[in-house]
């Protein structure tokens, strides 16, 4: 079973009724509810919960953290977002969403300012697969189809990905790397762009089977706290020898 | 049930005494031993089989080949080379050994020279793990510890892999990249350093470890022969449209 | 001085009416003409020439390589193309333009089929820069523009490349990786996407910049042919030692 | 002019007598003294300088920050280390050496923990060219051969590097990629392992070699701080149109 904390900034959803009308419960409780399945269990948590829903126990008993954030980036505390860098590095997956670029933890993990060029004049984009055998695109022909998107447009100033799995075009004119690997420590970290909260994004089949494909693949496989051991003289050993962490 | 395919050039074993010593029935029935469990079934083909063992018939039937040669890499037919690099192209998986470095496949699978220095001394070597997260790398603690193995140094002359996850050092002083991810096409190709024939390097139980988790790894989770498709004119749809392959 | 030698198949010019009537001398002067300047000399050779005017002593001479092939691939001798991979294996530039992603020399040198879907409908292109700060391209605001370009889609079936530089959006729809970067042995290539034949492209002052950009930064920085040296023992030394190739 | 400033800690040297032995002016002068040459200028900063020794207006002013730290990483103020991110990211290239993979500057640009395995035993080093092609390994023959340094081993936890440039293997028995190049943002860095205290690494010829190379390559091609810039919908033009940025 894999564990599934949706993370949701949930302000656009309680002040603006244009979000209200498409996501009643939040774009975490949207996710939430295709993610649900027999081998994903999910919990949520939002901005506005003590200490933003987020502990270090928590965090221990999260397999994979979806985060979406917008217009509150700067009030999510420098801690918190320590933390969701911390359980990355030991190995929880993570999949950050559209405006999540700008979060801190995704810029922490990053080292770079994650920017981009952007506008809202309700473009359509199209999403292409790059790679068509890799575990994310499955289920996806050639492109993802989104009547309409905020537009992201590059230079994207991210470290050269591990993988570009999805570049989106525009009907204005941008393209974008919409979809990129990333390892930090033990952990994966998928970036994928669709999503704003004024269009009803999450509905879209394909959109979901991609955060439901990058949920089993950003799963850990392996979970340790990264320490920096003192270690002691090995030596080229004579004959067959069996090298054990102390 | 994973169908493996161990091709070994099975020369050394028939000419030399001391190889002969250690792998009686051929390393590739040594490396078939070992893999053989409940979710892998093995067989094997060597060099002087009809065509080398290989056709399009059986590797299509074939989800990850492991390849093992080095005194008759030219013996090999570029018409067998070939259809091993297209069957990765497709998405099979494949695992090359030691000196497979400088076989026909790699090297058309690379581009590359694949060269590298060598000498043969007798060094122990140790092969330490970068990422103990990869699933290749489950089960191996800090190295594996080789009594004795063939030098190979650097530079060697390979595209950068996608992922480096061994690095070996040797009693003589050399280090190499001892195992090395690469995509090309649909396929994964893992390769892996250790396996001269006059040493008994594929009995020890980390050696084997490693490959049965590659096999694991570079199976194929989709399979399909690349195509260079004429496509209609798809535009920007006004709405919602599922984008399908013709 | 750079020493470019600019190939070009000149078929499409001698048998087409609207290609003749854009590139008259073919694209390969075309191509030589913006190149000439005070550091950069070139020559040029095409697919009629006697051995398609590539032979070892000729690309010894050659400091970068630009390759223009669209439907003759085939008519290029396996060993032009082998001698073109070595040469980049020995430290020679490359940069393949538009339709020679599927020629030969390319295909050898990635070792994937190079294929993508594709369609001439007559689509205006945006050529995006991810990475402002690469020497290729400078000299370019956001993208380029190129009023009509062949429309090439993803998946483009390429390795990895050691960089995207460029990713081109068509007002049809697609996306593509126009701008890629890949190191061969000691040598750069760079693939660069616009270019067919029946419009004005390489007349594009942005076009012709990011050719120079790019002759600049694949000229070899350093030449030597690859070998697979046999080695001695080194040891760890006891004291300095100057490490010398023999 | 590439204008260099050498950042260094120096405690070490005021603190031990063997330290003080070795580089009796700091590991900053040391550095400095062979880096002076026709076409770069040096200035050095302490920890115990005013802020460290480092401004916005400083780095401004610096094309190439090299950063040596060990004892006291954690008195480095959060607001210098970010400076010295900032700084990278618009363009200023950096080199951090041997302990400084631990120092907050490297962390923050990395995302990642750094961490690593180590012990002091005396082992001497040997550190493989993996790519001799590379700008910065000119001059260097197969390896680099280092009497004495402190131990770094395996997992090294970085994010995957753009470019693995050498391989360090110790008497000991470790290997470790001891030689790394990243971009982040405009930036490009360098870390290179060797150059503990207690020996007289930086008076080595060819370690000094692979510092100036290293300078004169991530010296900024392009300098420019990074914005998220909003903006006007361009679309897909008509004829031939030269994008500009705002």
């Amino acid at each position: 079973m894999i564990r599934v904390l949706v993370w949701n900034e949930f302000h656009h959803e309680k002040t603006k009724e244009e979000v209200k009308a498409i996501y009643p419960n939040g774009i975490h409780n949207a996710i939430a509810d295709f993610l649900r399945c027999d081998d994903i269990e999910v919990k949520t948590a939002t901005l506005d919960d003590e200490n933003c829903g987020i502990s270090k126990e928590i965090l221990d008993e999260t397999d994979v953290l979806i985060w979406w954030g917008h217009m509150a980036h700067n009030k999510v505390p420098d801690e918190v977002a320590s933390l969701v860098r911390d359980a990355v590095h030991s190995g929880m997956g993570a999949i950050f969403l559209h405006s999540a670029h700008h979060s801190k933890p995704f810029k922490k993990l990053m080292g770079t300012p994650c920017s981009l060029t952007w506008r809202e004049s309700g473009d359509s984009e199209l999403v292409w697969v790059t790679d068509p055998s890799h575990p994310i695109t499955q289920g996806i022909d050639y492109a993802i189809s989104l009547p309409h998107e905020e537009t992201y447009g590059e230079p994207f100033s991210i470290p050269n990905p591990d993988k570009v799995l999805f570049i989106g075009s525009y009907s204005g004119g941008e393209a974008f790397r919409s979809g990129c690997l990333f390892q930090r420590g033990n952990g994966q970290i998928f970036y994928f762009q669709p999503g704003h909260e004024t269009f009803p994004t999450y509905y879209i089949p394909e959109v979901q089977t991609v955060i439901r494909n990058a949920v089993r693949f950003v799963a850990p496989r392996y979970r340790a706290e990264i320490k920096c051991p003192h270690v002691h003289h090995f030596g080229h050993p004579e004959g067959y020898v069996r090298v054990k962490k102390a």
